[in-house]
């Protein structure tokens, strides 16, 4: 399997001198907020990186050429098992950008019915559905540690309270 | 100047096959909310890893043996000016867990006074004050593209919010 993302040096030039950066070269991820019946779904997975095992939303890389709508579905449905047939796009933000080209695209995914989960055998997932206020907890006391868990629950917090006064105001 | 990380790999068994993992592995960081008046601080930068300026929240990475909130304290004053009365210690979060072991410690920071900024000559950052709505704002349309920034605005709208709860109970 071809990594998504490579470890190289650029040369750039700040305050005119010319500096060596260390970079993640990084070809861009998705990851996905799933929500049903005020519900959350998130996984728990082993994070080498961090030697733990960690809740997070629904995430993984794009493939070469692989348009980022295309890529959530498929690391959604794989993942989770959960097919949505509303896709709402937030936007994209830099995952670690002192560091790392990494994109990231938000979405949250609504309208869900569920179909297999399709693993491959690298990962080794458990698939966790939690009340929206319990997650959103979760992230106020620090106990989701993933900082794009996080950022997109701010989005999602931000997103629940717009159509909230949008139902109290029709 | 050492680099607070380092690029390696590192073999871990997933599914009871012992796979090897590309990592950062870093020395961890800290990254601090500065609100006064109602208006936060945050830092225009050149970011290479992007080829990009971004708007962020004040961060730098721990020293060696250095606390994290002294290294929030140091970096708030070198890029800001800013020295703080309080401190508000929110938790901590991995910024990247995918691929980087780094930890990063999230603050807000009140009671302001201004004093020398004292950035090194890798640095060039430029201070800009926004009322704390707009910044908000702008992370909901993904103007604030950083994550750990929009994962940190997550922590202080839910802090100002509890705040303002705290206040009309009392």
């Amino acid at each position: 399997m071809a990594l998504p993302f490579r470890f190289t040096r650029k040369l750039v030039e700040v305050n005119g001198k010319v500096r060596e950066y260390h970079v993640v070269e990084h070809g861009g991820a998705v990851a996905v907020v799933p929500i049903q019946d005020g519900r959350i779904t998130l996984v728990r997975q082993t994070r080498p990186a961090v030697n733990e095992e960690l809740l997070e939303i629904p995430a993984g890389c794009l493939e070469q050429g692989e348009e980022p709508l295309a890529c959530a579905k498929r690391e959604l449905a794989e993942e989770t098992g959960w097919r949505a047939n509303t896709w709402h796009e937030l936007g994209w933000i830099y995952q670690a950008p002192g560091y790392s080209s990494e994109v990231l695209y938000l979405y949250i995914a609504t309208d869900l019915s569920m179909g297999e989960q399709d693993l491959d055998d690298s990962e080794d997932i458990e698939v966790v559905h939690l009340p929206v206020e319990e997650a959103l907890a979760m992230a106020r006391r620090c106990e989701l540690r993933d900082a794009k868990t996080v950022a997109a629950l701010f989005h999602l917090q931000n997103w629940l309270e717009t159509h909230r006064r949008a139902r109290e105001s029709s």
